[in-house]
């Protein structure tokens, strides 16, 4: 692999000349940051195009120069995919100008559309249909569809409707060197070749740039009924989802695990948030049950709790009696993350498991990690998918910065366990810079092999976001 | 690329010195025919490995000998891929002995199995734990999972369950050289790299052998209700979908239309089944809710019936009444590949379409096939899927024989027309060796050059069913 260069006068010349003035962006600032603040990335030059063609154009000149591209969507990964802290100072590819929704097939259910569209906007866009873009999470109102397909964001619902990656269709993306590969079909069914379209969904851009794709849209349940329930333990949580599945099949919407620590770090930090049950119990569930036409929503969920109740999977619970309580109920869970934040952990896991082994996962971690010191640990998440957010947070009354340097021993403790369960050290939020170590570690060496000759195929003079995934080559 | 050998002498002791008496198959001819008999397959020596181990010393031995290996599942593929006529004498790697079922996670909703279980063996172990493994197809008796996955195979319950990519989890596959991609996860998220999963399966065998898979089960539907309903035409019956999702939201777990043509087919070829509605209407729907819990199927199908009938969507049907009565429409619906066979086509295609593009391709394509000559189509298939099965017969009363003469420019009609459609010209058969030529006219040629490159990456001799998705390099 050839040496990378920073961007320099002449490549800016260069870029000036093949775009119009305003795809150049003059404050790279907000183009560096990121959310949590561990990171800060480089930038020698940070451009927006505005069409297929003009990122195809971008490409080929950084190819040509061997200069860095870094792809830039909301700016709101988790894991520093976005944001390149070492080497030659690189070019931002801000899609924040490609945001057309290209089509909106409502009787076929799909939705075509630029990457830069904002997820929320695709939401306005198939309720204007009556239908549901299901992709669901806590940034979709910045975030946009590239960068969820790109890391293929999984969310609140994914259980029911799936990954990013299950929601997409058909692909359009730019090679490295400039090629457009026209992938953007529609169809629900292609057999005709490699799967190219899920190589490079996930890839967190280190493969080519994704400029549009089109995706499912679905029908909008109509009925919903959304509970919030106690259950003994997570052993019980996992029964009754299977419970609720019997009842209720594919239309359970979500199944999301809450712990008493959950309630405690909202009770400190987030007051006015209503909470049901006090004191708070050890483990909680939020699910919900979204039906079409004139289905009873309210009468299922009767009809799953009564059954709970009877096999004592459940001990207590609120049915929201209308949208506004059912909102409220969301909301607590959507604000268990900036709960977190303003406790402060030491160290925060997306973690996968399988459903089976979770319970015994969750009693082993509690038990390892008491040994390791006085930790408090707040583990919730998406619990129907085996999804499970794992973070460590000092003390009571302690600082965070006083405990930082036990994050590489928790850290290690917990993927270390997660991997002897077969599990996965990141789950929904991609590997980027944050988690290329322990991909190293943990990934299977052969699938690694492929990996590193398929980032060679794709992308030979390693220009696409050096560093993410995979460590950049010399 | 370096040249291929055939088996010779030498690489038979050679097998047979790494493999138990057991893997070997004296008998080669079964494994060289083909279902439809447009093919004739070549074959050097067969050996059915009892495990992985066996398969990575099986694969390391041809990879070092430049042997081709076809690998081989139940044999029921439509496109060739399974059978090599050309070319040095290849090794047949037949998985016919890997039908450990691994394990069962009822709670979990996970099977998984090793790549020669059959599928149908698959749904009896799911029933068995009160589960579903919806991938249903006319072959499953035979069929096994391994070719499933390699030629993402579709059938009757896509448009609910997805195909058989989307019901896989995790896979283990042996590379070309015998190295073993463990990968084999039960995770339901899992973001640590490019998606090898989805590039192995729909893959073939040119890039791997796949030996054991994790399957995503279902809560089976207790409640179903099956219908067969008179539509004025295609476009009537995609607006009738429609309106059944409002109803009914992912609980349609079958959508196929069926032609008049079918009909008169399985009346002249297989007169005891029995046919509603006489004569034969245009156009058919069959359709299945399938409910869980206490769901009132029958109720849904109703409320869906009265709106279509009121939106005139549907001018006549029939209910079925029973179990019994459902099984028989299902049984009608999976007759007409039967009865095409007995009438014998000149031309069968499966293609796909976007859905709102399928009824003006019908109405072309019907046209553009009167003014090739006065021949009899008989379009029918998985509608809810864009997917036709749009096959070409002679004129009635006329010699299949006579007129495959004209084979050539009704498939280059048809897949023209497809393509002008952004439809593709294989939705679920896979491209085998049948229809290299159609990927080579109808690919994006940079996903075509890319998938060379993998081809490459992954099977450096070139060795893994040769010939098959891409042309054979020199």
């Amino acid at each position: 692999m050839s040496q990378l260069s920073p961007v320099d006068d002449t490549f800016r010349a260069r870029l000036r000349a093949l775009l119009p003035e305003k795809a150049l962006r003059e404050d790279m600032d907000p183009y560096v940051q990121e959310l949590r603040g561990a990171y800060r990335g480089r930038a020698g030059m940070v451009v927006a195009p505005g069409s297929t063609e003009e990122v195809s154009s971008v490409l080929a000149a950084a190819n040509e120069a061997r200069v860095a591209v870094v792809p830039y969507g909301g700016g709101t990964g988790l894991v520093a995919g976005q944001v390149m802290p070492e080497g030659p100072a690189p070019l931002i590819l801000s899609l924040e100008r490609m945001t057309r929704i290209r089509r909106v097939d409502a009787e076929e259910n799909v939705i075509t559309a630029d990457a830069g569209v904002v997820v929320e906007e695709l939401h306005r866009a198939a309720e204007g249909v009556n239908r549901l873009f299901p992709l669901s999470f806590g940034a979709q109102g910045s975030a946009r569809i590239g960068g969820a397909l790109a890391s293929n964001a999984g969310g609140l619902n994914v259980l029911r409707y799936g990954n990013t990656r299950e929601l997409c269709l058909g692909i359009e993306a730019v090679l490295a060197d400039g090629r457009v590969m026209h992938t953007l079909t529609r169809l629900r069914k292609d057999n005709t070749g490699y799967d190219l379209r899920n190589l490079m969904v996930g890839s967190e851009g280190t493969l080519g740039v994704i400029t549009g794709a089109a995706l499912k849209l679905f029908s909008r349940p109509t009925r919903r009924a959304t509970a919030m329930l106690v259950v003994p333990s997570p052993a019980a949580a996992l029964k009754l989802l299977a419970l609720a599945r019997d009842h209720a099949g594919e239309q359970i919407s979500g199944f999301e695990l809450i712990s008493g620590e959950s309630f405690r770090f909202l009770e400190a930090t987030l007051p006015d948030i209503r909470r049901p049950f006090h004191p708070a119990p050890d483990w909680m569930v939020l699910t919900e049950v979204g039906l079409s036409g004139t289905g009873d929503a309210e009468g299922m969920m009767a009809g799953i709790l009564e059954a709970a109740f009877e096999a004592e999977l459940v001990t207590d619970g609120v049915i929201a009696q209308s949208e506004a309580q059912a909102d409220e109920l969301w909301h607590l869970r959507e604000a268990i993350p900036e709960a977190n934040r303003a406790i402060g952990a030491i160290s925060s896991h997306d973690i996968a498991l399988p459903l089976s082994a979770l319970p015994e996962f969750i009693e082993e971690g509690t038990a390892k990690l008491a040994d390791l010191g006085p930790y408090r640990l707040n583990c919730f998440g998406h619990l129907g998918d085996g999804n499970l957010h794992y973070n460590v947070f000092p003390p009571a009354g302690e600082a965070k910065a006083d405990h930082m340097g036990a994050k590489r021993a928790i850290m290690d403790l917990v993927h270390d366990l997660v991997a002897g369960y077969d599990g996965s050290f990141s789950a929904e939020h991609g590997v980027g810079r944050l988690k290329v170590e322990d991909l190293e570690r943990y990934g299977d060496p052969v699938k690694l092999e492929m990996m590193r000759g398929i980032k060679r195929l794709f992308d030979p003079n390693g220009i696409l976001n050096p560093g993410a995934v995979l460590r950049a080559e010399d």
